[in-house]
C-alpha cells in the first residue's frame, strides 16, 4: 500500500473546527487507498505563548529547557488530531518525536535529524492505523528533547516521507502553491504545477517563504516529492521534484524581489590574499548574515569589495566593518540602505544563452538602473533602487512571460 | 549529601510570580545543604483547558491519547521552573517521566508505578544540579505515555523520594498541614505535628482531601516521611510517618465528617451464602463506589443488608439494586439520601478501650441519633442525619479534645 505524508501548519489546525477539517483531508486519503502519516505543528499562537511564558522567567533561557518546553505544543496537536480522527471512526495513534526515535544531534533549537525508526511507523500503519507524529522535535542520544528550528515541522514531514518511502509529502499551508513571482506585485503571476528542488531553493532563499529551505534540501537529498497546497481549498498545488526533461525548455521559472536590503562597499582595499576572508569572518562573528558578495579589482594593488545584507543587520555590519577597514587600507566606505534585489531563477539557464541580456534589456527599457549584478548557475540577481523594486519585478515578469505557468510557455 | 523532594501543586505555580516564589523554596533547601528534586503539577487550570480541548473533538476520547495530551502540562511547568532557577543562578535540569524511566503498567489514566531510574537523577544531582521531574506521568514498556490519575503528582513525588532515598518528601499545598478535624466546622481544630500513615489513610479516604491516598500508601510502603506544608507561609506543616511510640498514647488523633452521603438498605433478603457478593458485584459493574457495608441477621432465614454511597452515585445504585432485589427475595428497600458519616480515627484505639462508648455518649448528649455504626481497627464511624452533621462533629471534637494537637493531649 502506498504511503502519503500530510503536514499541517499551525494556522491550519488552530482550533477544533480546523482540526476536524484537516482530519477530513486525512480520511479522504485513507478512502483513496493510502496509508497516511500526519505531521503537525503547534496550534495557532501556542508556541508564541510558551516563548512569552519562558521570557517572563528568564530572558535568556537555557536552550535545552526551551526545547523541552516548546516540544509540548506539537504533542498537544497530534493527540488532539488523533482524537478527531477517532471520533470520525478511524483508528489513529499519535507519537512524540522521541517515540518514533527521531534522533537528532544535540544542537538545541536547531538540531539536525540523524535517523528515524521507520519500523515503528510501518508497524502501526500495517495495523490499519493513521499515524500522527509531532513535528519540529526529536531526541538526542541522551534522550534530551531537541527542536529543529524554524520550519522544523516541514523538515520532520519530508524526513519521515523519506524514511517510510512515501509516495508524496503534502504540505498544507495558507497559500495554494508556488507562483512564478509575487502575485501582490505582479498580479498576473501564474501558479506552477511543478518546480525543481534547485529552483525552489533559490526562490526560497530569495524570500518566497512558502517552504523552509532545509525541508527542500531534505527532499532533494532523499528524492521526496513535495506537494505544496492549500489547507482551505481543494485545488492542486505545486509539486517540488527533481527536474524533468521539459523543465530545461523553460529558461526562467520564476522571479523574486527582496526588499529591505542594504549594501556596503569597501572601496580600494588592498588586493591581498585573505583580506576578503578576514572581512567575512569578522561579519560572521558579529552574527551578520551576508547575502551576496561582489569583488572586482580596480588596479593591480586595489579592489572593491561589496556585499548585501538585510536592512536589520546593517548597523551591526557597519560596526564590524568599521573595526577592520583601516587594517585593510580601505580608502572609503560606501553604504546604501535603499536597495532591493530582483532575481530570475530557472534550471534551463544552464543550457540557454541570452537570459542576462534579456533581463538587463527589460530593466533598461523600464528606465531602471542596475547597481550591481550577481549570478549563480540557475539565478541572475540585480541590485536596484528600492523605489523601483516593484517596477523592476513587473518588467522582468513581463519579459519572461511569468503570467503563464512554465509548462505552457514556449521559449 | 541528603536529598529532599519538593512537590508543588498547580495553584502554587500558576504564574511566573508563583513559580519564582516556589523556586525560592528550592534554593533555600540548596542553601541548607540539600540536594533537591522538584516534582511539579501542571500550572493552574492548564489540565482543565486541555480536557476541554479534547472534549470538543471527542466526547469519549481514547485514554492513550488523553494521557499523551495531558502529560504536556507538567512538562511545561518543569521546564519553566528550571528556567526560573537558572535565572537565579542555579544549575537545573528538567525531565519528563519518560526521561527518568518512570515505568508504569499500561493502565492509561490511572497507571501504577513499576520502577524509576534513580541513577539518572543521582547523576545530575551529583553534578550539582537541581533536578525537576514532571509529575503525574510515566511511560509503559512500549514507551506509551501514561498518567497516574488524580493526585498523581503526589505519588510521583513520594515514589521518587523512595527511589533516591530522600530524607523527606515535602508536599507544598494550599493548606498548612493536617488538622485534627475540619476547621470550618470545629473552629478550634488543631494542626498536628505528626500523623501516622494509617491514620492519614483513614482520614484521607473519609474526605480530608489534602493528600491523595495512593501517595500515602506509597509513603507507608517505602517508609518515606511526607511533610505536608503551606506553599505561601513559612510555617512547619504536618509530617506523615510511621507511628512512633507516643502516638499510641493518643486514642483519637482526628475526626472527619462526610456529607453528601446516601444509604440503601435491603430489608429481609434471603440469608444465603453469596447473596452479598452478588449485590456488590452488581454495584461494581454499575461503577458505583460503595463506602461502608453493614449486614445483620434478623432471623435464621433473613438478613438486612445496608451500604452507603456518595449522593451522586445514588441513582445508579438504586437502579442496580432494583434489578436484582427480587432474585434475593428482598422484602423492601429503604433509602436515605439525607445522611452524613462522622468518624474518629486513631492508632491508639488498638490498645485502648472505651472509645466507642465515649463517642456514642458525646453524640447522645448532643441529642444526635445514630443511624448505624461501622468500625475498622483504627476508626469508628457513625451515620447520622445530615442536618446534624456539623453538630455531631463538634460534639465529638470536644469529647476527644481535638482543639489540642495530639502530642499535647493526656488521655
Amino acid at each position: 500500500m502506498a504511503i502519503i505524508v500530510q503536514k499541517f501548519g499551525g494556522t491550519s489546525i488552530a482550533d477544533a473546527e480546523k482540526i476536524r477539517r484537516a482530519a477530513q483531508r486525512t480520511t479522504n486519503a485513507v478512502k483513496n487507498g493510502f496509508q497516511v502519516v500526519v505531521v503537525a505543528s503547534a496550534r495557532g499562537k501556542q508556541t508564541d505563548q510558551l516563548i512569552a511564558d519562558a521570557m517572563e522567567l528568564d530572558p535568556n533561557p537555557s536552550v535545552r529547557e526551551m526545547d523541552q518546553l516548546l516540544s509540548t505544543g506539537e504533542i498537544q496537536t497530534v493527540s488532539l488530531f488523533a482524537m478527531a480522527l477517532q471520533a470520525m471512526g478511524y483508528d489513529a495513534i499519535s507519537f512524540t518525536g522521541g517515540q518514533i526515535r527521531l534522533i537528532t544531534d544535540s544542537v538545541h533549537t536547531k538540531a539536525r535529524i540523524l535517523s528515524i525508526d521507520a519500523d515503528r511507523i510501518h508497524k502501526e500503519l500495517d495495523k490499519g492505523k493513521i499515524v500522527l507524529v509531532a513535528g519540529f522535535q526529536g531526541i538526542d542520544e541522551h534522550e534530551n528533547i531537541t527542536t529543529l528550528g524554524r520550519g522544523g515541522s516541514d523538515t520532520t514531514a519530508v524526513a519521515i516521507a523519506a524514511a517510510v518511502g512515501a509516495r508524496q509529502c503534502e504540505i498544507y499551508t495558507d497559500v495554494d502553491g508556488i507562483y512564478t513571482t509575487d502575485p501582490r506585485i505582479f498580479k498576473k503571476a501564474a501558479k506552477m504545477k511543478h518546480i525543481s528542488y534547485d529552483e525552489m531553493l533559490e526562490l526560497a532563499s530569495l524570500g518566497a517563504g512558502v517552504m523552509h529551505t532545509r525541508a527542500v534540501e531534505f527532499g532533494k537529498k532523499y528524492d521526496v516529492k513535495i506537494h505544496v497546497r492549500s489547507s482551505s481549498r481543494q485545488t492542486q498545488g505545486t509539486i517540488i521534484t527533481h527536474e524533468v526533461p521539459q523543465m530545461e525548455n523553460v529558461v526562467v521559472t520564476g522571479a523574486t524581489v527582496q526588499k529591505n536590503m542594504a549594501k556596503i562597499s569597501l572601496v580600494g582595499v588592498d588586493n591581498k590574499p585573505g583580506n576578503a576572508a578576514r572581512v567575512f569572518a569578522h561579519l560572521a562573528q558579529a552574527k551578520v548574515v551576508v547575502n551576496d558578495i561582489m569583488q572586482t579589482e580596480i588596479s593591480r594593488e586595489k579592489a572593491n569589495l561589496s556585499f548585501t545584507v538585510g536592512s536589520a543587520d546593517l548597523p551591526a555590519a557597519n560596526e564590524a566593518v568599521g573595526q577592520i577597514k583601516d587594517s585593510l587600507n580601505c580608502q572609503s566606505l560606501f553604504i546604501r540602505d535603499d536597495i532591493a534585489e530582483v532575481s530570475v531563477v530557472g534550471v534551463g539557464m544552464r543550457t540557454h544563452y541570452g537570459v542576462a541580456d534579456k533581463m538587463f534589456t527589460a530593466l533598461a527599457k523600464a528606465q531602471i538602473n542596475i547597481d550591481s549584478i550577481t549570478t549563480s548557475e540557475i539565478r541572475i540577481s540585480c541590485v536596484v533602487d528600492k523605489s523601483q523594486a516593484d517596477k523592476a519585478l513587473q518588467a522582468v515578469s513581463v519579459a519572461f512571460e511569468l503570467d503563464k505557468p512554465p509548462e505552457t510557455r514556449n521559449e
